[in-house]
């Protein structure tokens, strides 16, 4: 099948909001086998947006359509939709109880909203729509089909659009889809995208079915491998020997096969296998790199904590880095770095410690340590690796890679450490 | 003028980006008082590109198109668009120039870089176009004009793209411009949007010439006042009553009226104003609220330290939390909140400690103490103002929107204690 998105939305035009729902909803459809030819986006005014909406539906077979399905009169993508389609809107018993309950609930736990008579609009349905229940909000999801055409009417918050997306509209399209798709995630860190590519440039060149699609992320890659087959079985295994081929060229680089795994989730899975407990130490990255490990649910099992010493000061009282290093050194050095994490561990009574110090500019470099020189160290049970790096970019760029870097520091570090139980 | 935009890359039809440059030159056009009435996003395939540019060039009188002007054979937006136009493609002598000068000096830093045959492919220009140098990368960027209409190439990477855009692109789209456009930045912070949008309803109602549009981000609202007059000194003069009207509303909630100030610029430079010194004391958020502190180059003068203490025991040892309160009252809860920004300011010696501790789920939820809920203190010089708060979202949401509270719980309290030097 192929396909297009409209995203409808004055805001969007005027770049008061970036357009992630696209970006989501390319995704998904690459992933659902739909190819994608076009995206539009479009303000909420009549005449341009049947102008865009017939041309979408004249030439692509699904046309999903996110935005302007509020209550104001501003909101007009299902009456303009409708209106192109040829269906005649009528209330929706089902949408109407469903938003009075909305309401309720919303009264109840904000006490600030009332239904005004506008809401109501939002129980009109085409006549003949599937209609999507909303659970984040009022606006329901509308599918229209006409012969092999679908239609599919989406609201625009992500925090309302994206679960409805994936409770009904991805099952849905997954099974009108003549072929079955299925596809694999494989992900890789410690190897830039350009090293990436060119490890698998014999596959990608002869790739056909299945695909290998790379997601260049800061500090990773994604590689999706999708197969279409008759069924999922044959899918499946037509993914097998690509995944187990790329799992033989990248080797411990590939941190997870998991879609939604990701390198921090499984840096503290790895810790707390081992049953290893982590601190760190930032300078530069002012609290970056212990964020991200917060980002893991229940990351309290293996955090003991997290220094963010950004002063000289702060370095030596905390992380007992000495005087005479500084002095002579340089807070931005592979000596301090290696006491930094030494000091981390011994004073928060860790297994492993990671320090980072380095010069995220635009100030502070200099000819022989430029903006972007970093140092990290990994102290494990006693041990130290430090290493030197060079980023470039800017300052919340650098500060970005240098968070991944220190990630993959420390896998690699627990991976040469590894034991098993 | 009227204008759309064209984003041209297989990649973001995929989801492999989000299409940031759509946003950013979205926002530059509103800047420039151009309406943009269509974004689009196409391939690299010919026949679509073509197409879609065709219709573009026959409806707006501006029309940037980004991407597809790299060395490989994939990349045909410059030899369509010339084509489209009627231009005849000839080598440009200062651009080849450029190239090589480029590649000389990448080689020197990187070593790894070829000129290969391809990158001459880059130096070739529709004749009669306008040459744009591109300071970071190889791709010259190309405005075409045509009567009235302005046909206008740039590079896809964004670090190429958006420099290119502010040196040469702004400056002569704003001389292009039959009326000059001035706009002011009004960036409030401790408002919700809702409440904004609610509270300017009057001026939004009426606004013409200058107008107000409001743009949401997280825990902030901006909101630029835009005037169009026939000379700048006419447009600022209009500006002026609406910025005054806001700032009359608005008054202390307003942080700044510089356009490229951040919150925590405003919040560092509040403090160093007094000279005062900070420490952070972070659960739940994991140092995100330090991390966003060093975003502000030379943080370093203001920012003792930080300490992430998601466990109990850190809380104790760090910031000197009683036994007793973490057992009666639990981690999460007002007193513990503000033990730690005490704590904090007794062992770093700052001025003021901000503290966070809270649910930020998805587990550890109970019906006292739901997901969502946070305390945060902060003490300065030894009085403590603590706040309940209950937020709503994703784990990650919630963190976020915890961070912006913590810096307007700073930005408020140093505010209260403001001493006129």
């Amino acid at each position: 099948m192929d396909g297009e998105l409209i995203s409808v939305g004055t805001e969007i035009l005027l770049g008061n909001i970036t357009n992630t729902n696209a970006a989501f909803l390319s995704e998904m459809c690459a992933r659902l086998g739909i190819s994608l030819y076009y995206q539009t986006v479009v303000g909420d005014n009549e005449k341009r947006l049947k102008e865009v909406v017939k041309q979408a539906c004249d030439r692509s077979q699904v046309v999903i359509i996110t935005g302007g399905l509020g209550p104001t009169e501003d909101d007009i993508t299902k009456e303009v939709t409708a209106s192109v389609l040829g269906y005649k809107l009528v209330e929706d018993a089902h949408t109407k109880k469903r938003i009075e309950g909305f309401f309720k609930k919303y009264i109840k736990n904000q006490g600030n909203k009332k239904i005004t008579e506008n809401n109501w609009k939002q129980a009109m349905v085409p006549k003949g729509a599937i209609v999507l229940d909303n659970q984040n909000g009022t606006a329901p999801g509308l599918i229209m089909e006409q012969g092999d055409k679908k239609v599919i009417l989406l609201p625009g918050p992500p925090g309302e659009m994206q679960p409805m997306f994936m409770e009904s509209v991805y099952p849905y399209l997954h099974k009108s889809q003549p072929e079955v798709i299925y596809s694999q995630m494989v992900k890789i860190c410690g190897i830039g995208e350009s090293q990436v590519d060119d490890e698998i440039k014999d596959l990608l060149r002869k790739q056909k079915n299945p695909t290998i699609a790379p997601y260049a992320k800061i500090g990773e890659v994604h590689l999706r491998v999708t197969a279409k087959a008759k069924d999922e079985k044959e899918a499946k295994k037509m993914c097998k020997p690509i995944v187990r081929e790329l799992k033989a060229r990248f080797g411990k680089n590939i941190y997870t096969t998991e879609e939604d795994k990701t390198l921090e989730e499984s840096v503290v899975e790895l810790l707390s296998d081992q049953g290893l407990t982590l601190a760190t130490a930032e300078s530069c990255t002012g609290g970056m790199l212990s964020a991200r490990i917060v980002n893991v649910p229940g990351a309290s099992k293996i955090l003991k904590e997290g220094f963010v010493t950004y002063t000289d000061r702060a370095k030596r009282k905390r992380l007992l880095v000495k005087k005479g290093t500084l002095a002579k050194e340089g807070a931005v050095s592979a000596k301090t770095a290696k006491e930094m994490a030494k000091g981390g561990c011994f004073t928060s009574g860790a297994d492993v410690c990671v320090s980072i110090t380095g010069i995220a500019g635009p100030e502070g470099g200099s000819k022989e340590k430029p903006v972007g020189t970093v140092f990290m160290a990994c102290c494990y049970q006693g041990d130290v690796n430090v290493k030197e790096y060079h980023f470039s970019g800017s300052r919340n760029k650098i500060r970005e890679y240098v968070t991944v870097s220190a990630l993959i520091l420390l896998r690699d570090t627990i991976l040469q450490n590894f034991k098993r139980k």
